[in-house]
């Protein structure tokens, strides 16, 4: 039978070395596969049906009754956190699956989450936030005092200054995305603007920070500069949609967009203006950056632009050589990603990537690019330019400003903060997937 | 001390009756409450601070380790499925708590469900689909297959054509949002657009119609316009980053933007192109409207513009007289919203609500309304426009088309589909909100 439909198709354009296809193919109406399916049959990935479907065993019984609240299926179960220190004295953390998520959100069942001491058991009825300090009048607000003044949601990442450390490595660490780049999420934050709230408190014009303390066991502090507080901080309650989870700071925390995640303080209790910062531990130690110079980093907030591919990635198999998409997240802390580039030769060429809409301000950013994989052995890398033309180095580069690695661990024996440079992976002849340096 | 931030600061306008306030204060610095406070000292939300905090017993302890998929705290309970015939032979559903939830989105715990036979147990290593028909080649998928075809992420809503139906009886019945118009969700969903693999098959120029088959043992099918099929709809694997969650179609379903629940078919496994559309139960019967006038509606499929208020809104309290944020969601099955008019005096005046960004087509959005309760009794509303100019219905012009309630159900014995007229919310003097007919 004729098909009318695949007259005047566009052909399938090659744009970079390694097999790298027009990005123009996948804004339009989607019709690249087809296209290779128009020149050669099928695409190679489909295949020829001869027959119609049996019944498989779970189309003949009952299914599972609707729960209270919904959790993936037992064939999920690998989307999970991969966690480190649970339950132990110190620091505990957990990442984000990245390579099993597709889209820009993170599910809440596995945002990424780095605690002092656990979560705390809060009951919302009793929980109060003190504003005080450098203001003409201080206040505590209980949590239904709250839901009463006017909020904003905003999707928005949160990435830990100590995420992709491993990045940092002599040698390549062998880990999947999650283990490699999985202390960042993504979610819809909705929330008071910390400024309505400071308003009315009225602050002191002699005060230039807010110390943000939170009520777990650690009662972790960090500074703040009043003019981000003034800007886009929000005091925050809810999640993609329901109360924020225990792990990620219920029932409030602090959001700073695009500042390191610690310093989004979480279970947030109290707010006190002054004229200086606490320096505690967080920001005069754990998060500071001695440089071989023996100069150092402190009070620099902002996630710099950083992106990675997510599929293919470390661990994975590619099955055959063929059609297939290449996929990842970009994002800063600057603001909008403005482009992203990917190579398919190890960084010999580099091609466009489709961004896919909505491109936020400090959000994950999901790009997208068609890839014919010859079956050759190959090296996949991605890297990100945002708004304000910041590009995202490479691991040359890095060290070059920063002094040689030492494994996973700066001079002061903490993993290096602030590691954005481009990641590598690998792919050999049998489509195994690994992380390599370029 | 002198407070040099609240000079210039912009008066509150009342701009409608029953104490709306100029949502314009809302969309600069969010500086409407702390204006309240300027001229009052403070808003009579917050309370005045005398002292620091004590420690409450959360800040004495260790905390709760990190789970391998998070779930929210035990005091948010609450913010579950509203359920009917769960277990049961026949439909059972499941309804969103709207008014637990803000933002946009919905999370996947409490995605709506309807479903005739449960969730099946699908094991996706096994799962096909298939696509045949008028077709030039009929083709058959495995997920890994599907894997790697190229993808889009859209934030949408799913409603049920069912949703509303409560607001179709006689007297006004008294229940929450979730129970009035709980079959309503929003998320970020990932798949492949249906057009590339329709392309890849080959469609017969002939063919109208496509069969979409559930893999639920119903076999639950809808035939779907095949133009609606090469423009907008999907086949989506992810919800909200995470893989589709059991009971809203994993490891598959079709994604039909707009149109109504029922036809996003679920557990998809077989999709068969047509000149005729199948005449299932659903299509049939079910989904099919029976006007007084003996004329029925069949293949209807967007959901009509629609809005309600989640706060205040019926079984809360509101504390005492003052300052709140009026919020709610409206949506159209055909494009973006362009406007949410609100009205706190009963319907005698209107004011136009602050519309959230992105306001995206087919999806939620959120609008938000300063308001100042008096302490009068009164009744809240909202009315949606959508970009095609549609507006919302009064109930009385909704009767006037489809003939006068009959209860909950029309002649057919089934609930009233498509029930998209102004929902109004009472609330008594003693700040109680019921659901009310104006």
């Amino acid at each position: 039978m004729a098909d009318t439909r695949r007259i005047n198709r566009p052909q399938i354009e090659q744009v970079a070395g390694g097999g790298l296809l027009d990005r123009r193919a996948l804004l339009g109406t989607g019709m690249l596969f087809a296209g290779a399916a128009a020149a050669s049959g099928v695409t190679g990935i489909a295949s020829a049906a001869a027959e119609p479907l049996g019944n498989d065993p779970w189309s003949l019984t009952m299914g599972a009754p609707i729960p209270p609240y919904s959790t993936p299926s037992h064939f999920e179960a690998k989307v999970a956190h991969l966690s480190a220190n649970v339950g132990g004295i110190g620091t505990s953390q957990a990442r984000t699956p990245h390579h099993m998520l597709d889209g820009i959100l993170t599910p809440n069942g596995v945002h990424f989450v780095v605690a002092r001491a656990g979560a705390p058991d809060i009951d919302p009825d009793k929980h109060r936030l003190l504003i005080h300090g450098m203001v003409k009048q201080p206040l505590i607000f209980s949590l239904n005092d709250l839901m009463r003044y006017p909020m904003e949601s905003h999707i928005r990442f949160v990435e830990c200054g100590g995420n992709s450390a491993p990045m940092w490595s002599q040698t390549p660490v062998q880990a999947s995305v999650q283990g490699l780049h999985g202390l960042l999420s993504c979610s819809e934050w909705t929330g008071i603007k910390l400024s309505t709230l400071l308003d009315e408190a009225g602050v002191d014009p002699k005060a230039s920070w807010i110390i943000a303390e939170g009520a777990d066991s650690v009662t972790m502090q960090r500074s703040v500069p009043l003019a981000k507080a003034m800007d886009d901080a929000m005091l925050v309650f809810y999640q993609n949609g329901e109360r924020i989870m225990p792990w990620n700071g219920y029932p409030m925390r602090l959001l700073l967009p695009g500042y390191e995640g610690n310093m989004n303080v979480k279970w947030l209790r109290r707010l006190k203006l002054t004229d200086a910062p606490v320096m505690a531990i967080n920001e005069s130690r754990q998060y500071t950056l001695l440089l071989e110079s023996g100069k150092a980093w402190r009070f620099y907030y902002p996630q710099e632009v950083k992106s990675f591919i997510t599929r293919p990635s470390p661990t994975m198999q590619m099955p055959a050589p063929g059609y297939y998409e290449i996929s990842g997240i970009a994002w800063s802390g600057h603001g909008r990603i403005d482009k992203v580039e990917v190579s398919a030769d190890g960084g010999k060429s580099w091609a466009q990537a489709a961004l896919q809409a909505p491109v936020l301000p400090k959000a994950l950013t999901r790009f997208r690019m068609p890839w014919n994989w010859s079956g050759q052995p190959t090296v996949v890398m991605s890297r990100a330019t945002d708004e304000g033309g910041n590009l995202q180095p490479t691991r040359e580069k890095l060290i070059a400003e920063r002094g040689s690695p030492r494994n996973t661990a700066n001079v002061n024996g903490f993993p290096m903060n602030h590691v954005n440079s481009i990641s590598s992976w690998g792919i050999d002849a049998k489509g195994a997937v690994s992380h390599v340096y370029v």
